[in-house]
């Protein structure tokens, strides 16, 4: 098992079994299962006659070869047979996660004729005498359009927008489950610049914000530029802002546990892509002082040659030490680490020449920067973005009540005193008879977040 | 009351009254609403005390201003005050038609792990690896996109993609309803063809199907034409296709009662837009011989100046006796006359012109080209696109179906065989026993003619 990743239930199997007709060999089915590395979550006799049990076994695995493995050494057991494997996550999202529902009904003539022709005619009417009545009697209101190209999709990278709508959908589920929001994913088949600009331009009427997801850098930030410039409702790259908001959310709690000041902390962030511009640009809006960026070529300095657009910025607006070198320099005598770049470029061992009490934010995804668990040997607080670690940094928490306080507010952009709100909402939602290490950030199924989002971002 | 339109639903208002403690006050109010025309269709009392009674009159009015003069005579009534009028159509379209709905559970940790991050990753690399897999692992397959950009909607016109939205959110409702099938409204803010085609082309990769909506003549036909060529799935603009198939399928059974055949038959088509380029289409692919197309300027023939376009390929297909004249020229013997233009352009007299057992279709919305009840005193068969007269053609009867077996056979592109086999299934959903001059087509709510039109479409 050492060579496997930590069991999940998103490498869960269900193994239908043909077994002799004893109950024995399902005890010795679960301790093979066991023995193997797997856990066993649910074992279902679907039925039992004289000369055989049919049996389902339902484990989560460490990854796919481990799943395989769990199932021939199930296989080798004596009176045994595997009649079919099945990967729930797979059956899950067969037929997709999202349908539509109709909140009228028509169950006859009377129905039909007023949602729609003719009753749904003096309605257009209406909206076309008193646009702003578009919020008021349609969906608009309370719908967002899930944006992507498909070029930067969770860790995958440029997989195109088919590939990408599993993980919209989910955005739109979610957006279902935590904030009661309606959303609709919109997969592009473009990645220029301007195309994508313009689609969304023509597809705006019908929504009322636009969740940007999952679109690379730097192309990601000009599209939410211009898209701010030209729209009339809010547009959020959520793996910006939602990002930079949890960051936040956690560091500020992180910095309670060690009782250090947000404006007096050192803080490296390593990434520069959308996802770290935007948390130190909301770190320095929230009063950091002293940030430096570093990306694959050294410390962002603005001495670098070469530099140009978002980095150009970034490195005008960091580094006030002016310090030169690779990670490891960089960090000497910081006091937080946050990664969001790549996997396995920093050494457990280096958090040792970090500030006492040092903050390690390790949030590539699958594989952190650092081992979690190693860095929690030198750190006081660690956190990552995997689930399976203490401190998990997921953008669940954010984008829900965003989005949810922008359409109660009606808005027509989103602020940076918005994200900070929407930050400190979230590091508020744990309580300091809650507050440790090991609990910096409130569980995405809190109840309250994403009310207490909403409530900041409109300022109700 | 003869000034105003025959009551409908759509036209319904719930006063609520406060009235003396009297009960037979209900029964004045009720009398005045039925004096002056309305239909009450619902009375409660909300709350009864020793001194006032608080009531909720429902009726259905002709139209808006009758439904005022309703109103009025009640306010008028002694011991009734109105405390509030409202609309039961806006009423019922406030915050929207349609919703979003999960179809997988978000209990807990281990749900969010399957259907969101890490678990989706998996199914995104299958879908990335196998692009087809995207039609069984996501929402593609059992989706369409409605989209309009605002030009022609309803009998309203040029009203923009704001106001089309109810529009939109309805025809999504009826999918669903009717087909099972999940639509999303798409209201594109532009009017530019070559923009349109692309925002389509972009919007694709999330939807099993395109159905374009109340878009303009002529634009519609090169933004049809050219989006069938550049996608791979199907596109389909109802208010050209839908409608010809609803027509000929009426048309079917309205010769079947006059005991004419197809291929004999003289059909005048007034209207060369959308759906009067559609239906001639498919009535000459369905074997008519004898078609002339009239429009403002005259009956359509080659030899007419200034004609290009699709009016000019209508003109070199259609008019083989070279009948030059206004529509009433163009009548005189014809067998059919469809009528897909504007109010009140035929007379009913006219039809004595026409061949013995005349079939009248006067399908302009909301006013037909002739009174449905005028015409009905000098023609065999008459249908029209209202509900309150019988035989309404109404497109709800064809584009669940064709979408339905469109999605089931996942088809790449709509054949004219396929608009014919519709037509004929729809036809045939009218038995030799049920069908007479005045039900020759199916109500929209028999259960049978979907599944009929789907399997019409897909062959199966």
């Amino acid at each position: 098992m050492s060579r496997h990743a930590a069991t999940s239930s998103s490498y869960s199997i269900t193994m239908r079994l043909y077994t002799a007709p004893d109950h024995g060999v399902v005890g010795a089915v679960a301790t093979s299962i066991a023995q193997a590395g797997g856990i066993v979550t649910a074992i279902d006799v679907a039925d039992s006659s004289s000369d055989r049990l049919v049996v389902d076994v339902t484990c989560s695995a460490g990854d796919a070869e481990h799943a395989e493995e769990l199932a021939a050494k199930v296989e080798a057991l004596e009176g045994v047979e595997i009649h079919k494997v099945s990967d729930r996550t797979f059956l899950l999202h067969l037929g997709g996660k999202i349908e539509v529902h109709s909140k009228v009904p028509l169950k006859n003539r009377d129905d039909l004729s007023m949602a729609y022709t003719p009753g749904v005619g003096r309605v257009s009417t209406a909206i076309a005498e008193h646009p702003e009545d578009v919020w008021r009697l349609t969906s608009k209101g309370n719908t967002v359009a899930v944006v992507t190209d498909g070029s930067a999709v969770l860790g995958l990278g440029n997989i195109g927008p088919g590939a990408a709508l599993p993980v919209m959908e989910g955005k739109a589920v979610l957006f279902k489950r935590f904030a009661d929001i309606d959303a609709w994913p919109i997969c592009l088949a473009t990645q220029d610049t301007d195309e994508i600009v313009r689609a969304v331009e023509m597809i705006a009427p019908g929504f009322g914000g636009i969740n940007l997801e999952d679109i690379a850098a730097p192309r990601c930030f000009e599209i939410e530029r211009r898209l701010r410039e030209s729209l009339d409702i809010p547009v959020f790259h959520d793996d910006q802002h939602g990002t930079a908001i949890v960051v936040l959310a956690a560091l500020t709690n992180a910095l309670r546990v060690v009782r250090k000041d947000l404006a007096d902390t050192r803080i490296v962030v390593a990434g520069s892509g959308a996802a770290g511009t935007a948390i130190v640009t909301l770190l320095l809006a929230a009063g950091c002082a002293d940030v430096i960026v570093w990306d694959r070529l050294g410390c962002l300095t603005s001495d670098r040659e070469g530099l140009a657009g978002p980095k150009l910025e970034l490195a005008a607006l960091t580094n006030p030490r002016d310090v030169h070198g690779d990670l490891h320099a960089g960090l000497v005598g910081a006091d937080v680490f946050i990664g969001v770049s790549g996997p396995g470029l920093m050494q457990a061992e280096w958090i040792t020449d970090m500030a006492a009490d040092a903050v390690v934010f390790a949030l590539a995804n699958p594989v952190p920067e650092v081992d979690p668990a190693e860095a929690d040997k030198y750190a006081a607080v660690v956190a990552s973005g995997r689930s399976d670690y203490p401190n998990q940094i997921n953008n669940v928490l954010a984008f829900p009540g965003v989005f949810r306080g922008l359409l109660d507010a009606r808005a027509t952009e989103i602020t940076v005193d918005m994200l900070l709100r929407a930050a400190a909402a979230i590091a508020h939602a744990v309580g300091d008879d809650e507050l440790n290490s090991s609990f910096i950030i409130p569980s995405v199924f809190h109840p309250d977040v994403p009310r207490a989002v909403a409530a900041a971002i409109s300022g109700s």
